[in-house]
């Protein structure tokens, strides 16, 4: 992966990604500077992977989203082969956006201004008063890499995007497949602005040291322990392990009888691409984010055939993170807008046939993700303003935040290769 | 024209100025840049000659505007010699801006904070408990230059003005006479705030190859020949060309009756003051921008005696144009905000005697020009977004792009003047 | 005082600082830049003793307030040993803000993120999930100076405060203690956010020369003698001058009735910790600042006997000024938010045993400085509005705006001691 920075760095910045003190928390620069934060654009964002959007927002020829990424914008769109492509957002005449809705439908893509008229596939076949001498094909739009995996739509806007994807891609797929994205249907969709660096809403999400306290409504799905081992199980806790047990050999069994995979698998530092997949037996009933553990839609995704399937919990660097459940799935994208703004957007899935009102209802459906991404809101947002005084100083990971410090270590990690490469 | 500017430019900034490519539109940092952006308040604002206001607008002794360009605010005022004058708005004391409003009229001009009291020359004639050795004379207000031609009021905040406004003055003026500017009165003003470089709003002003689509309230008063030349006529097209023809030559003869000037005049890039002069005449009835080329004032202007007149069109570098018609007027001053954000005023004048309600109606005076203006709005804010994605470069021009690629060509002109003198 | 500053100075800044011309206002960026913002914060904000709040706000143990300063966030709060403490706003695990309240209650503090638990001594009892090897005497609160002076609280964010603190506190303690403010009640506080760096707004406060025109309603407390002296009398003037002079006698005696110092005490820029104390006599009934110079509170200040006391004025360099009077007390702190905000914290005291609607009413005891604030703030805008127009150049203060120049040398004299030490 090679580059061309735009960057001049100061020694500061430099000092600061070489020297990183290894279990502590990064320092206030990585997340209130001006210059990190448009380092993190150029050398993060438009060099590595990034999961965008779901095949399900964009399932019939000329169907678009478009995603900003700090100043970058992009166009992700079938085209009429089926195939997913995807564009800058800018027109090749003088410049201005081409499509300014988040989402819609096109036959050709035509520029608002002068009318220069694109085909799906980004080719220019009109441009208007131009002299005989005018090279149609010079102007076509300017691609960007774009992958599916299982249904997820990546994007990277690096001319050489890192190699280990398609190694990635493999492994993550055995895992998506039961759940058949690519044929599900988007039944909520949130856009959340936090007045936080995107890392530390990264970091939020990469633990549930906060959960006791902050996420009352979520954690009734999940075994209260969070961060405990076999030998730390106390008499008192001792009913809860053998629950805890005995579902966990459940789903190794349901995931046996259908040959899905079932190990963790966990490279969240250690690659280009890091990710983490682990699928995780739920409390209560088992099922899903409903009341004591019950399902939230009747229509269970893809090929799966029980509710009581648990959680298929999946991260991947730098910006999202994945539940998959029996009966729905919940998709999650960070995107930076400034050092201390970031968007978060969540969306559900569901079974293509699943009807709203008769299958699901989106108040249920949506309403412990909801709650618990503004919980996460406002964490994120005290955080900021803490680490933005200059009286912060990095402090020590607990032993549960080990994938948070894994997030931080992949983070420089990717900095410094950028910056020394 | 000499300076001593207090920018110091980076390399990139230089490359860019130094290689620009022609027949392009400009590289991003010159939309976007804050350095860029500042450059332009240095170079162009604050050394060229700019339209600030009509002297209708300060019409008795005492009337003022005051006018913002960036950081710079001036005051324009009527003295009592009747002469137009400027000068800083501000308190020679501690600073104070000295008239918030945004017009009006003043007796002497008073600092609100410790009543520092100017005469509308300037001259200082109270300051309170000052020790006896204070000389008042070295504390009047700091002028600035300001011409008027034809009732257009110029001013230029560089101590060096281009000298050649008396040229462009003496060429101007014939075209304006007509029309008596100096005693129309203002109907109407609207400040339109655009999201986008104050280049990106002129660059869109040079245009009509946008029209067909974005305006079709505009193009009915115009012959739909925009573009064209004699050559091109198709058999389709040539009754408007014929139209055209006979409306042209009546335009003629009617300037020929009363020695008004016909000719174009078109310097747009050879000269300091670039402007370009050139009489059009109208579609339909020929006479203004009402419904099917109808008058919109029942009063014709100044010394004008026939409605059907045609629209005297002129651009003057680097921020402004008019569209003067038998029955009214419309004049336009673009104003930079910040990188990213721009003020366009509008002004809308007419007879003196014209009575609103009875020989003019606001809404249908200004109809036409109020819809065109925020159609560019959008337009506008759309290449903004545009060509702040690193994924624009610049696009050609096309063959009807002249008159915008003549602007770029007279701004890049004088930043390398400014930056190599 | 030493330091290790964290920015680097351009040669404009370190020009600008060195070469201020005495007598004159500041140049331009001293008010408008960022770089000298950041400066302010650092060098003025961040190394001096700030009036910060008062006892009162904080009268039980638990009782805490926040400051926020530019980006330092302090909790000022009392300890169960009844001691006055200070500490950074900042958790020490990951940054949180730990309190986000501007004042309230508490046992211990509690982080919300992930409770790490604090006492009010500061030191660290609770942190969840770390390793055997953690410790936690590491990881207390970092203490932020504090010191109390005759009920105003005082902080300093330097790790070596200046040292003349003790002997100003010793200065002005005895001119506080009459009004026992330690055991007053706040009978009401107002922020009021103004669009003007920190010193226009300390400025403002340093003169009076603008009061005739700008405020009415403050004015008719004090004699309209501001800026003369007995030789100015004119006959016209002679009975308010004896007005004056009874007043002045009267107020002598009361003083030395009771043991208080009388004598003005002028320090504001010939020490590190500048400071300016003088109690004037009122004019009217004397007493206060009611209709008239009636009072607007029935219960008189601590120790006071007799209404008709005067207006004990006190300045403290960099941020605060105090008016003392017999029936209550106003204190006013001023912060820096950016190059162009800051929020002025007005803050009335009464009598502990003073009674809302029998004793005093909010509107009547805090009217004249209300109205006196906002005209300010019209002042200060309009004074930031002028500065940033290149078209500022410094003014020449007049023979009543000593104390304006007072503030002006003792700040450059701080910052130069501060880029040269």
């Amino acid at each position: 992966m090679s580059h061309m920075s735009t960057l001049k760095l100061t020694a500061e910045t430099e000092s600061l990604i070489n020297n990183r003190a290894v279990g502590y928390s990064l320092e206030a620069p990585f997340y209130a500077s001006q210059e990190i934060f448009d380092l993190d654009v150029e050398a993060i964002f438009a060099k590595h992977w990034l999961f965008s959007t779901t095949e399900a927002e964009i399932a019939e020829p000329g169907d678009f989203v478009t995603v900003d990424i700090g100043p970058h914008s992009v166009i992700i769109l079938r085209d009429d082969d089926e195939e997913v492509r995807a564009f800058r957002n800018v027109c090749r005449h003088r410049g201005s956006r081409l499509l300014d809705s988040p989402c819609g439908s096109v036959g050709n893509l035509v520029c608002p201004y002068h009318q220069w008229t694109y085909r799906t596939d980004g080719s220019l076949i009109h441009a208007e008063s131009q002299p005989p001498s005018f090279e149609r094909d010079r102007f076509g739009l300017k691609p960007v890499h774009v992958r599916t995996v299982g249904g997820l739509v990546f994007i990277c806007l690096g001319e050489e995007p890192p190699e280990d994807f398609d190694e990635v891609a493999g492994n993550i797929e055995p895992y998506l497949t039961p759940y058949d994205l690519r044929h599900a249907k988007v039944a909520h969709q949130v856009d959340l602005v936090e007045e936080g660096n995107w890392k530390l809403v990264m970091e939020n999400n990469r633990e549930c040291h906060h959960c006791d306290s902050a996420h009352p409504e979520l954690i009734t799905a999940y075994f209260p322990l969070f961060g405990y081992t076999a030998d730390d199980v106390t008499p008192r806790l001792r009913p809860v392990f053998e629950r805890y047990q005995a579902a966990a050999e459940d789903l190794g069994a349901a995931c046996a009888a259908s040959q899905f995979p079932r190990d963790t698998w966990y490279e969240p530092d250690t690659r280009i691409t890091g990710f983490r997949v682990s699928h995780l037996p739920l409390d209560g009933e088992g099922s899903s984010f409903g009341p004591d553990g019950k399902p939230v839609c009747a229509k269970l995704m893809g090929s799966i055939t029980q509710a009581r399937f648990g959680d298929l919990s999946m991260h991947m660097q730098p910006n999202s993170w994945f539940h998959l459940l029996s009966d729905h799935a919940i998709v999650f994208r960070v995107l930076p807008v400034s050092p201390d703004k970031s968007i978060v957007r969540t969306t559900w899935l569901v079974h293509s046939d699943a009807v709203e009102g008769v299958d699901y209802d989106v108040d249920s459906l949506t309403s412990v993700w909801r709650t618990t991404n503004d919980q996460d809101r406002v964490l994120v947002a005290g955080t900021q303003c803490g680490v933005a005084n200059p009286g912060y100083e990095p402090g020590p990971y607990s032993l549960v935040e080990d994938d948070v410090e894994a997030f931080a270590n992949w983070y420089i990690g990717r900095l410094h290769k950028y910056v020394t490469s």
